[in-house]
């Protein structure tokens, strides 16, 4: 694949925000390669621990690379990417942490966990967590978004309606995404790359972990959406499926509360079955299990199901 | 397959109440038939119209057969079901409706609408949808479930910490489901069968059909559970997965309205890009669409995802 521009790590950002000077500039149609660093922002590394979490700063965390601005977009379009590729960094390293504080059980998973995840850069497939699983690898980007048309700096962390931290597993190699045009230019950010996540990303982290994306930019004249979009290439599932999966249920009026209590319901699962601590239970639901609302019109209780695949535990 | 008791589909009742009387007794290990009505509790029928469901008796929906009595089974053990075969009826009849006041997006399809599904009861794979799309068919139960401690009628509709209308489409042959029991014999009801779901039954009604279900009923002594849990034997959406996903989604602090603005937005991209009625793509998305909760931790903003699988509109 023949790329127009690269964008180096160096090149990154905290916060969005519309008056942060673009570090490139390309036609619709161009391919851009982009590295991106990792969502601490350097600040853990293969030799972190577990306390080294409680020193994080805040201020620091999910940088994305960017602002690429894309000729002739202006409000009201719609800018497509299209993933072509993913490549890992070369030392294979990723890492999964409890930050306290963070994450869908935070209240009841207080303490600091870091766990460091090595695959093979060359052809990562799985990575082993500990004696406990072996998880299959699908990277993408976590964070991806536009510049809003708001004034002013705006946290990196939750998601909007010109995207960013979506984390949305399928924005992977083969997947099209679409997103609103708020401001001249687009501005065009990306970074928090995944090594692997299930829907919910419960535990508030994935396999943290730095890559070289490379996709395709094009414009959607005068095509409004009021949120991202995308479009998958195939199956979404499939390096999860093979051998079926367990799954647990909360049934109630809240869908938060339900989410919480089938999550909840698997770390217990996971827990008696295979021995393994309740956190690193939870840590592995985050990258592997999946959050589904099974149904959500059944008044006045709703059902929410996680789905962990059993191939993991294999 | 070999039954030791068959469940005639006269044999349901509506609505959960434990001084019901068992249709049948079982031993830990019996396969048991049982043949269900729909989920209009044969209101509906082939010949039926829009304007029949403004008339339909409510106090008549979503019929249970049963209840089977365990032998052994009392409060504080764990009922197991192994679904084995879903046999549709000989007619290959299923309908799907908007019922007025019921479903995700109530508010916005005010009007009656009924269709009205024809398959190959012989080869259930695949059902049109008018010109618009063909949905391939996974049967299961949606409803499954067990008598709750409370003495009283309790309503059929939501589901609860012992099953019921859980409408978890994975409920399908190959699967085991786990229910905690709360009284003397479990008193296990199954119905609502369902020719094809997906995840969330947005528009409140699937592919609604009866069908004669077998499944092994085992009994797992002194072992509690808060919720249902299941296991599949296998992938879950591969009779969905070949061509790749539509995805859209909503963003904010409320999952509710998150996942109402992903289905709306589906709507939309359905509507203009296929020229399909809003009312039809809504009733689509509900048999064949799923919603997934991409992550639940970037604080304030969620991500609720729909996505709807491509082949159903090759």
């Amino acid at each position: 694949m023949r790329c127009n521009h690269t964008i180096h790590h160096e090149r990154h950002h905290y916060g969005w925000d519309n008056s942060i000077d673009p570090v490139i500039s390309v036609q619709p149609g161009e391919t851009v390669e982009i590295e991106t660093i990792d969502a601490s922002g350097g600040q853990l590394s293969e030799k972190s621990h577990d306390k080294d979490l409680l020193s994080l700063d805040f201020e620091r965390v999910n940088p994305v690379s960017g602002p690429i601005f894309v000729e002739g977009a202006e409000k009201g379009d719609i800018l497509s990417i299209n993933f072509l590729e993913f490549s890992p960094n070369s030392q294979g390293w990723g890492w999964t942490a409890n930050i306290p504080g963070f994450g869908l059980l935070a209240d009841q998973f207080l303490e600091p966990r870091l766990h460091t995840w090595k695959y093979d850069s060359e052809n990562p497939i799985a990575s082993l967590f500990g004696s406990y699983g072996k998880v299959p690898l699908k990277p993408f980007c976590g964070t991806v978004g536009l510049a809003i048309e708001e004034k002013g700096v705006h946290s990196v962390v939750p998601p909007r309606r010109v995207g960013g931290n979506l984390d949305i597993r399928d924005n992977c190699a083969g997947t099209t995404l679409y997103l609103p045009v708020e401001v001249k230019g687009a501005l065009l950010s990306l970074g928090d790359t995944h090594a692997a996540q299930g829907d919910g990303e419960v535990c508030g982290t994935a396999i943290e972990s730095p890559m070289t994306v490379q996709c395709t930019i094009n414009l959607i004249k005068s095509s409004h959406i009021d949120y991202p979009r995308l479009e998958t290439s195939g199956p979404v599932t499939n390096h999860f499926d093979v051998k079926g999966y367990k799954v647990t249920t909360g049934i109630g009026e809240d869908l938060m509360k339900a989410a919480r209590d089938a999550v909840s319901g698997m770390i217990d699962w996971l827990a008696h079955s295979t021995g393994m601590p309740a956190l690193d239970a939870y840590m592995l639901c985050s990258v592997c299990g999946d959050l589904r609302i099974s149904e959500i019109v059944d008044v006045p209780n709703w059902t929410v199901s996680f789905y962990f695949p059993k191939v993991v535990l294999d």
